[in-house]
Formats: structure tokens, C-alpha cells, sequence
């Protein structure tokens, strides 16, 4: 493949669907030589003409002259980058009290010829007769320095101790001197597209930096499955293995830097992230993930030191890895359950994580049952024509004129448009739904008196922005087959809420409050989400938006054991509904792939705004 | 220096003693170029005019061209090789109750949909649930392949689980099928010199292959200090722990080919050594060993993987290094107690192994007391100039006509001598003394009717062998210098024995049995050690020697549970005695330093050999 080739060459094709020839977007233009194109989805006759072909899709059988087009970038400055300070301690917190990670300060009486306890065991008992802690267990990496480092700091020595798992006391270092004036943790919340690290001083419990960038592995697959794929073949689960440390060390390293600390001073770190995010960190086989099915190695993951992941924090810090339930419901969700208070709720509380997957809850402190739908990640642009993530250029909010059917648009950035992104999909169908751009089926009415509704390649489009006001040169559409993929997958999100409510001998209506996290619930409009039938018609002040919930109880488990012992009850007490093959899911999806729901009764709101513009 | 240059261009030079300029047996010939010699220790005027220079001790000037003679090879076929069927199963054995490894097979019911439990939870229900056994601790390198390893193997797989640690049980690796018919672990004795292995059949307790080598580290010194103070330089600790891995896994491969077994199929491993060896084995720096107050890092080590020290048998294999006592009280000591029985004794019991090392118990089943002499490998051929250890063309026993004062000579191989090794020496020692070419204090009676008897370069020597009867060309002969190493040895020894008695208020003459370990043990002829003083006057039939208690003892703890928790109890019971800084031992070492004694009363039977003699 010519993919494969510019990867040895050191060329970086994205491939975003992980190399299945899915999403089009690794094209290249073959200039010269003989290639063969096993497959050109999402390559026009034009494009062919051109001479483009798919990267990951195309057999090289000759010397081969190849143009790559600039790939795209990742620059938007994410904005969960300057929070830090936004982040209160969430509970009462004393690092005596809570924290399993402690820096103890000893003097050790010298050894002698009449008292030759060796090394380990002088520093045990001096711990033991200080601090009264007993039965230390210490491995090899400590106990290569140990003599040097006690006699170099003439046995006046700092140990570090973690006491994670509660049957031992672990050493993890021995510091010379006295270094108890500072201890710092890390939490980290791994999403398919974007990791974000917590730096939190752990004798304040406050989070004193944060940092996120995307997910290095984006570029070899968008979404959970084009990563599994791109695992299976080769070296893919290595590849992605050291993608997804290295944006954890790069950020790492960021906040470290701003706090003046070396990223070895952090000795304990919590991750969060989907089932397959964790299987991929550690190197596990994450194939029976997305087969049926649908298994995981491991729910609870063992505790592993830095080392053995190649993270760049302390060598021997234990980095924690939060207990999740399922293939497709990670400890991204129980770390969210945790942080949103939905466990003790006395409300019907729905809780949604709007990622790059769908994951809900729906529960009160008495009972939690949840579930996944395979939504794909059309909300973050993928599998939509002129989709893109939120990055600058992208069209983040629409509006359309209900007579001259003009948009009006935001951008990020503020310059020229280059795509649409989430919350301007959003926006976009909802605007053309209640402007009569499209019906309840989504169709596009090409009888309207407007040349931005037309006939495309693929099927009646509307142009949102002409080409010579875009940045790339080409009208931004929306396509029938990205409405469609659109509607699929709010559809497969609003049936999810109906199958959870079924389960507990509920309806949608009994729903009391809506929590939502996930960076993109921060953007999205309520009634625009509404409008399309993303989320049910509630009161608007029963809608919460949390922000990263995810990387917030990975927060509150890094501070306290009760946290940590807390997502672990939260994974064992939550039901988890497989929707897979459940044929009441598919007639839930049916239903709900109109514009809002074939049963308006349960969007009054939206039918009311429909009323208002007919009258 | 040179033998930095040699090591670089990949030619091995040979330093015994660690490349101290003590030993004299890494000299090369310096055929051209500038070379200055900063010791020339052990060197002749002769050998200097012949171009001879220590290569750990020249440091080049200038480019050289150097001959290097042939190092010495290590040759004898050990004679632990051929013993594994000798080795009798020392107690009853049932694996099922007495060891802590264990594989279990299990048929797993496959997930469906219904039942969406993780792989390894589904594993530990059916362990659980066929075998009764919980709480099953899994590390990333075991589960990295379950997902795989349970499909291909159709849900039908063996566990193999490792239960060291009474607190948990850890998963070891999952087979596919069921691999139950087998079960191996090997028992390790890590000598200064001579390193040991027995392949075990952990099903019925039978060992089923053993082989020894030379310790690979032999080559960068020939005792523990060498070794420290090699280890202390540059690289020199990976080297040193390289080298005796290497040794071991070469073993490991040899035992296993015999058997017709892959190394990875051995799943346990127990290993004793003296503490610098353990040290060195795991990468602990070992310099506060040989440096007062003799401190180690530590005596109980951790339980570490055979990954973690680059063993070659199963990766995730526990391998456990038994408790030691002090810096020169190893787990090869507690471990011959424990197989010699001393601790259970009834009797009071002297235990002496000797080896490179001089250590010694005293005890009965009430007490135990414990010392180390620093007597150096003189009996090991180290410190004697025509010293060597017991390999082809070693004598390794000698006569002395009463009359003629002619010797008649044994030779190892049966071919022409090369020099003495221990028992040789001894031997030597004993018959000197008795027929009058030594008196009491080691000096060489230069009177005798012989020419064997005459004034050399070191002072008085005795011919044992003239140059044109040998293998080397050279008169082999014993120097008044060599005769007072050997002295000091034994008097350390002896002294030794005399301390321990004394601290528990008792004198030699209450020793009621004399246990006597190590290799070099079986080779010691009884009366000749009496004759010289380096084992006490007790009647012939309370010695009984023991062959390798180390291994012996390793074994046992391979075995059974309660056997490895003997020897923790052995080594926490164990009362070390730290002579060094110690005046009553000098003046015990002082009054040894004569053959057999200054205290004819502690030697009745040499006393009537002499006044035999005189008759």
C-alpha cells in the first residue's frame, strides 16, 4: 500500500478510519507509475481524473511518483488547557488521612559492627518505629540504589511509600534529604480523540495545572473500532501503544515545565478512558472488543508501574487503571458517574458522555443501568463529507434564514470556513429542519427558491458556504448521505435513552435531570439538540453540562481511597444493557431516525416552534 | 591499561583478582611500544627482562604490540554432572499440598452476549469455582495474550499459579490445552566458583537432571572482595550480574536439553549464594559488603520474575533468593543448615562449608551461632603460586618419603602436573610437617639431605615436581610465602571455630559432630586436614561430609513451603558473630598459625603421629 510505503519513507499519511478505506481522507495523487486502486470510495470521477487514489487502498506494482496534500492540522488550543484554576477540591481532603501516596522522613542511626541490619531493614525499622507503618515491600529497582543513595545522604533519607493496594506498603523511592515539602499526582482521562492530564499537589489536593492535546493515535483511526483494526495488523498495537504514551508524556512533560517540577516528582497516577483507550495503553489484545461478543481481557485492570507502560513520570509510580464494565463501557463512564453524583442522586438521573462514542447512564443512589450505542463519531465530523473536528476553520454554529434560506455562520477562529464540526452540524440540521430545508425524514427539498439546495454527486445537498468564501476552494455542502449518517446517529443515542428506560419499567418522561458530559456537551446548544431529537424535551433547567467528567473522577480517586474504592462499587452495582442484537433496540433506532422522533408527542417543545412557524 | 584495551578489542584476559595487581596471573608480554607498569607484584626479574607486565596494572604509552599467553581453561567435567540420580527425595512430597506452583486446567464456558463477563474474570469463576482458589493477581505481560490464547485454545486452557506469596495467588501464564502432565522448577547454588543447577520434576519431587559450571564471573576475580571491587568500576556490576546469568542460563539449557524440555517450561526457581553472590545476581550495588561495618542492602530479598533478572526460564517464573544472615552469612549457609540438619540436631554441631569462603554454624536444636573467616580461596589454588583450582593436571595428592623426603604425586587426569589445587595442598601441607620439611611454624628446614630443598627468588621452597616431569616447563614448587597463606587460612578457620565455642561458653572439645559442605569437602582427606589443623581433632567417624548443602538446600525450599519458611526461621534464629574488628579472634588466629597448633593438647592424634615418628 502507499501507505505503508510513506510510513518507511517517514511520510505521515493520516489515515483516519485505521487504513479500512472508509473515510477518504488519506488521498494522494499518483503523478507517474502504475498503481492499482483496490477500492476509491469518496473519490469523484473528477478526483480520479486528477489522478488521486487512497493511500491505504492502493497497491503500488511500479515506481511510483506520489503527491502528498497537506495533512490536516491539529491546532486548536483546547480549551480545557487554562482551567486549572476553575478546578476546586472536590471533598474535604488531608493527605494524612486520604491519600495512599506519602513521602516519609527518616534519620537512621548509622549501621556498626554491633548493629549490621542490613540496609532495607534499618529503613523499616525506622519507618516502623516513626511512623508506625509495617511490612514493607520493596522491589528490585528501589533496592539497586538503596545502599548508595542512604550512604550518600548520610541516612538522612526521604522513602516514598504507596499504599494503593491495602494488603502491603510499597517502596517506590528512597530521596536523600528531606523532600516531604512537596508530592504530586497525575489524573488523566485518555479520550479517543482527546487526552487530557490533571497535575494535582497532592498535600493541597488541588489541581495546579492541566494540560490536553489530541490523542496521538487519531491519525492511525478516528474512532474505537479503525484503532482495533489498525491494532490487529503488524506492529499496530505497539504503534498505537507508544502514540498514546507519548501525547501522555508530551503533556506530561507541559505541565511539569509550567510547575517547575521534573516529571519524575509525580508518583502516582489515575487514567481513565474507554475499555479499548485501556487495553491499547497496556498492551493488550483489544480484537474481541469489537467482535461479537464483545469481551474484554479485563474490566479491573492489574495496578502497573510507569515503567512497564514507558510512561514518563516516576519509573515506579503506580499508575491506576480505573475499573470500567465492558467492551463499550469504560471507567471513563464509572469515573463520570462518580464525579456527576448520579450514584447518589434521588432524581431519575440520565447521565450522557458525549465523546467520540455514546455512552449513558441512567440511575439514582438505588440502582444504575447503563448502556453504549455504536453512534460513531459523526458528531466530531467524521463520516460526514465536509466534516472536521473542532479546529479553526470549522463552522461551529448556523443559522438559516426561514424566507431567503441564507445561512448565517460562525467559525472558529474567525477566519474563512473549512468545514463543519459537531455543534455546527448540530445547529445546521436543526436550522434546516425547522426552516423546511429538509423534512422530518431529512430529505432535502430541491423545489425550494434558493440555488444552495441542488442536485449533487451524491444525491440533493444544501451549500452552506460558496467556494470563494471557503478556504479550501470547494462549496461546503451537506449531503443527503450526511444527513442520513447524521440522523443514524442521534437515532442510535435517543433509542439508548428509551432502552435504559424500559429496562427499569420506565419512559423517557420519567427522566428527571440530564447530566452531560464530555468536552462536547460544553458546546452544544440545548434547543438546537432538542430540535433534531439528540436529547429529550426537558425543561431547559433540568440540563447540566459538567464538562470533563471523566478526567474530574479520575481526580477525585487520585486524592482519596474512598473515591477510588467508590468507582469500583459503582462498576459492580452497574447493569450494563447489550443493545447489539437486541431487535427492541432496532425498532428504538426506527423510530427515532426522523427529525425529531416519529412521535412528536415526545418533543412538545419542538412541535410547538413548528406550529409557530406555520401559523 | 591493557586489559581494558585487550577487553575492547574483544580478547579476554583473565584477572583473578579483579584486576588489583594482587594475583599476577593476567601477565602479558609486551613484545613493543611504551608501557608503564605500575605494579609488578608476582613478576620476576627474569619475567620483566622477558617483557612480561600485569595487564591490569600497565597503562599503555604508546601503540604496543602485546603477546598474550594462553589463559588458563577450565576443563574438569564437574563432578555434580552425573549425580541427579544419587539425589534422593528428601522428605515425603505431594505437590498438590506442599508446593506453592501449581497449573490447573480449566474448561471455560465461551461468552455470549447473555454473559459478557471479561476474560479474566471468566478464568478466575472457573478456577474458583473447579479448584476453590480466589483472588487471582494478574500482571501485564499474562494478560497482554489471554485474549488470544483463550480463543485459539477454544476456551480450554491450563493456568499456571504461583502462590510464593502466602497473601495472593499470581497467575503465572495460560497454556493452551492442558499441560498438566508436566510441572519443572529448577534449584540454583551460585558459588564464587562453581555455579549449580538441578532440574526438578515438581509433580514428584525427583531430581532429574543437575550440571555445574564455573561462576563466569570467575574471570573477573576469584573471591567475593575481587568481585566487589571489580563491580565497583564502570560497568562492572552489569558485567559481573551478566556473566553469572549467563552461567546459570547456560546450565539452564544444558539440564533442559537432557530432558527434552524448553527452559520456558520451567516455572520456578530457587537460588542460594553467598550475599555478594545474590547481590550481584539481582544488581544491588555491593560495595558496603566489603567495606566495615559489612553491611548489605539486603538479607531477606524480594521475590523478583525471572524477566527481571534476564534469567532464560519461564519469564514470569517466581524467583525466589533465599534469606541470608549477613554480609558474609549467605542463604548457601542457612540453606546447608537446613539440609544438613544441624538446626534439628541433638548433638552439639560444627557445620563448616567450605569453599571460596570460610563459613561455619554451630548449633543443636536449640541454638545457632555463626561465623565467617576471611580466609580467602587459598585452599581454592588463589594466593599460592603454584596454586591452581582442582582441573586437569592439578595435584591433588601428595606423599613424602620419610627418608628420601621424594614425594609421589596424584595428578587430576592422570597426565603431567601443571600445579597443586586444595586438597593437593593440603596433602602437601600435612606431609611436609609430619616428615619434617616444615617444623611447627611453616619454615622449610634448608638442612635436608635433598636437593628438593633449596633457596629460591620467594625465599625457601620445596620441588614438589622438576620442570621436565611437568606440563609448564617450570619446577612446580612450594615458597615459604605460599606455605604462609595457607597457614593463615586455616588458622582463620580454626579460629573461627574457637570464637564460636567460646560465645556460647563451650570449648572445641564439646563439638560432638562435624558436618563439612561445598564441593571441596568430598575431596578432604581427614587425617591430612587434622594433621595441619584446619579441621579439629574429633575421631574419624563424627566428620561426615555432605557434598553440596547449598543446592541441597535449595532444593528443599524448591519443594515444600514449609521448608523455604525453615530456612527464614534458620536465618532469623541465626546469631552472626562479626570477628573482623574482634581482638580475642587475632589472638585465636595467632595461636592457630602453627601446624597443627601452639596447642598440642587441642591435637592429640597429630601428637601421636609425631611422637610415632620420633620413635
Amino acid at each position: 500500500m502507499i501507505s505503508d510505503a510513506a510510513a518507511q519513507a517517514g511520510i505521515d499519511i493520516n489515515v483516519p478510519c485505521g487504513g479500512q478505506g472508509r473515510c477518504g481522507r488519506c488521498a494522494v495523487i499518483v503523478e507517474s507509475g502504475t498503481a492499482r486502486r483496490r477500492s476509491t470510495i469518496r473519490l469523484s470521477a473528477a478526483d480520479l481524473e486528477a489522478g488521486y487514489a487512497l493511500a491505504c487502498q492502493t497497491v503500488i506494482e511500479d515506481d511510483l511518483e506520489i503527491f502528498v496534500p497537506p495533512q490536516e492540522e491539529i491546532t486548536r488550543h483546547l480549551t480545557t488547557e487554562k482551567t486549572a484554576a476553575k478546578i476546586s477540591v472536590p471533598f474535604e481532603y488531608d493527605w494524612r488521612e486520604h491519600q495512599t501516596i506519602a513521602k516519609y522522613f527518616v534519620e537512621m542511626e548509622p549501621p556498626t559492627l554491633g548493629d549490621n541490619t542490613d540496609d532495607l531493614a534499618r529503613l523499616e525499622r525506622e519507618i516502623a518505629k516513626q511512623y508506625d507503618l509495617r511490612g514493607l515491600h520493596a522491589n528490585l529497582h528501589v533496592l539497586q540504589t538503596l545502599a548508595r543513595t542512604v550512604r550518600d545522604a548520610e541516612w538522612r533519607v526521604t522513602a516514598v511509600i504507596d499504599r494503593s493496594e491495602i494488603e502491603h506498603a510499597r517502596l517506590v523511592d528512597v530521596l536523600p534529604g528531606d523532600k516531604t515539602d512537596s508530592l504530586y499526582g497525575a489524573a488523566v482521562d485518555i479520550g479517543t480523540t482527546t487526552v487530557t492530564v490533571y497535575l494535582v499537589d497532592l498535600l493541597t489536593g488541588e489541581v495546579v495545572e492541566t494540560a490536553a492535546d489530541y490523542n496521538g493515535q487519531i491519525r492511525r483511526g478516528e474512532d474505537v473500532i479503525s484503532r482495533i483494526i489498525f491494532a490487529s495488523k503488524g506492529n499496530g498495537l505497539i504503534e498505537l501503544q507508544s502514540l498514546v504514551t507519548g501525547t501522555m508524556n508530551r503533556l506530561v512533560e507541559r505541565v511539569s515545565a509550567r510547575r517547575k517540577i521534573d516529571p519524575k516528582e509525580i508518583y502516582k497516577m489515575i487514567v481513565v478512558g474507554n475499555s479499548t483507550m485501556i487495553h491499547i495503553l497496556l498492551g493488550l489484545t483489544p480484537d474481541p472488543i469489537r467482535l461479537t461478543p464483545y469481551i474484554t481481557t479485563v474490566n479491573h485492570p492489574p495496578l502497573v508501574t510507569a515503567n512497564e507502560i514507558n510512561l514518563g513520570i516516576h519509573p515506579q509510580a503506580p499508575v491506576d487503571c480505573l475499573p470500567g464494565v465492558a467492551s463499550f463501557m469504560g471507567s471513563d463512564i464509572t469515573a463520570g458517574v462518580l464525579s456527576s453524583g448520579t450514584h447518589h442522586s434521588d432524581k431519575v438521573t440520565l447521565f450522557l458522555d458525549i465523546g467520540t462514542n455514546g455512552e449513558m447512564v441512567m440511575g439514582t443512589s438505588e440502582w444504575l443501568v447503563s448502556c453504549a450505542c455504536s453512534a460513531g463519531p459523526a458528531f466530531e465530523g467524521a463520516g460526514v463529507y465536509h466534516g472536521m473536528r473542532a479546529t479553526t476553520g470549522a463552522i461551529e454554529e448556523v443559522w438559516i434564514n426561514h424566507k431567503t434560506f441564507e445561512p448565517t455562520i460562525r467559525v472558529i477562529g474567525g477566519g474563512k470556513s473549512r468545514g463543519l464540526c459537531g455543534s455546527g452540524l448540530i445547529s445546521l440540521m436543526a436550522e434546516m429542519f425547522i426552516t423546511g430545508v429538509t423534512d422530518k425524514a431529512g430529505s432535502i427539498n430541491l423545489n425550494l427558491p434558493t440555488k444552495r439546495v441542488r442536485q449533487g454527486e451524491h444525491g440533493a445537498e444544501y451549500v452552506i458556504v460558496w467556494a470563494e468564501e471557503t478556504d479550501i476552494g470547494k462549496d461546503i455542502v451537506i449531503t443527503k448521505p450526511d444527513v442520513d449518517n447524521l440522523l443514524r446517529a442521534k437515532a442510535a443515542i435517543y433509542a439508548g435513552y428509551v432502552m435504559l428506560a424500559q429496562s427499569v419499567g420506565m419512559t423517557i418522561n420519567d427522566v428527571e435531570q440530564m447530566l452531560i458530559g464530555g468536552s462536547f456537551g460544553q458546546y452544544l446548544n440545548v434547543e438546537k439538540a432538542i430540535e433534531i431529537g439528540l436529547i429529550p424535551d426537558l425543561p431547559w433547567e433540568n440540563f447540566h453540562f459538567l464538562g470533563n467528567t471523566a478526567a474530574r473522577g479520575a481526580y477525585m480517586a487520585l486524592l482519596r481511597r474512598d473515591a477510588r474504592e467508590e468507582i469500583a462499587d459503582i462498576a459492580k452495582k452497574m447493569t450494563y444493557l447489550e443493545l447489539a442484537a437486541d431487535n427492541a433496540f432496532t425498532d428504538q433506532f426506527m423510530a427515532a431516525l426522523f427529525l425529531p422522533h416519529t412521535d412528536m408527542a415526545l418533543f412538545p417543545s419542538v412541535a410547538k416552534v413548528l406550529e409557530g412557524k406555520e401559523e
